[in-house]
């Protein structure tokens, strides 16, 4: 069964490997996004990275701070997808809502970035991709809890 | 093997599974409570958040900062959890000792988010949570290395 | 398949259950290290942590957000790690080409903490070890998002 489950031949698996992947490459790349905020604004959270004698540390650039709040948001919420993704496919649901449902969730969360840190898109826009992405995750939750619960 | 140890027929995957589902959703709760506390002090961090323009953005509140600690601990210890339980389940360890320890995990980080988050609860109430959860998750992490060391 | 493909005896889940686990106690080892930063510097972040009432609560000790950034970068990036090892695990790799990346991710993540953390050593320590680890890791997710797309 298990067996099956977590087997490329299966669809729901495949999808949830799929999204899973492309949201850890996502995630990595906020570091690299974060370091061209730091070189662009010569922010640097330490000594031991300042370039020249001249500059300080410094932690309150906004656009840096920027970055690293969509990045945070990113592991609060895209972290958490991952386990609950993976146990949800365990429980051997529906494909065709469980695809749908890993597909919200790696849009949306692709979408956040994008709004939050790439180009800043004036609300409601970040609050939709995070409700989307929040609530596909709390429905999976929810599942997984029902499944193992009784 | 590894079929039936990820499979809800086996006992200790079932109660792996429901304290995940359980973790996943209080950690989601989080960014509510932190939601609350921005709407009730008027605390936002984005220019494009501000309700009005009378409002700048804030970074020091301390109700806000204080569910943010909250849910930054969540992070630190619950995410490590989620992979290690679940690497500690193919180890096929005992039952009853594999469901109190994710039971524990899983009681002492509910209850650390209380008293941190919810109602302030003097020292050492937190600490206890907080230990009770890391020691937990710190034997689970020691039988994993030493199933896969030999 | 995917029974031996997370089962002990492949050589390949051995040494991702191996270095996840020493990658999970070394991520709870922060919180000690912090926890031995704050005791030392006396720089608690909750009026309930403070142990004498001539102590005000303090965000700023240079020693403590060093450790505290440490532990952040592991969050960006051993968690995301966590998952996809799983996941790169179950399309059945090279387990030469695995184990050494396994082993890339495990050992420079320990180096990042000890010259970010513990010794500071001059640049590019720090930068070497931490693009080992991502390198490593945005490998592993191409091949994961690769697997899964056809």
């Amino acid at each position: 069964m298990s067996l099956e489950l977590l087997s490329l031949n299966n669809p729901v698996f495949k999808s949830y490997t799929f999204w899973s992947g492309v949201l850890v490459l996502k995630m990595l790349a906020m570091a690299m996004l974060t370091a061209m905020q730091r070189f662009k604004t010569k922010t640097f959270a330490n000594p031991e990275d300042l370039m020249s004698p001249k500059l300080k540390v410094k932690f309150d650039d906004p656009n840096v701070e920027r970055v690293r709040r969509a990045h945070r948001n990113d592991l609060e919420n895209i972290l958490p997808f991952f386990i609950i993704g993976l146990l949800y496919t365990l429980t051997n649901p529906s494909a065709f809502l469980a695809i749908n449902l890993f597909r919200a969730v790696g849009i949306a969360r692709v979408a956040h970035t994008l709004v939050y840190a790439v180009v800043v898109v004036p609300q409601p826009a970040r609050a939709l991709a995070f409700f989307v992405a929040l609530l596909a995750t709390v429905y999976m939750a929810l599942q997984v809890v029902l499944a193992a619960a009784f």
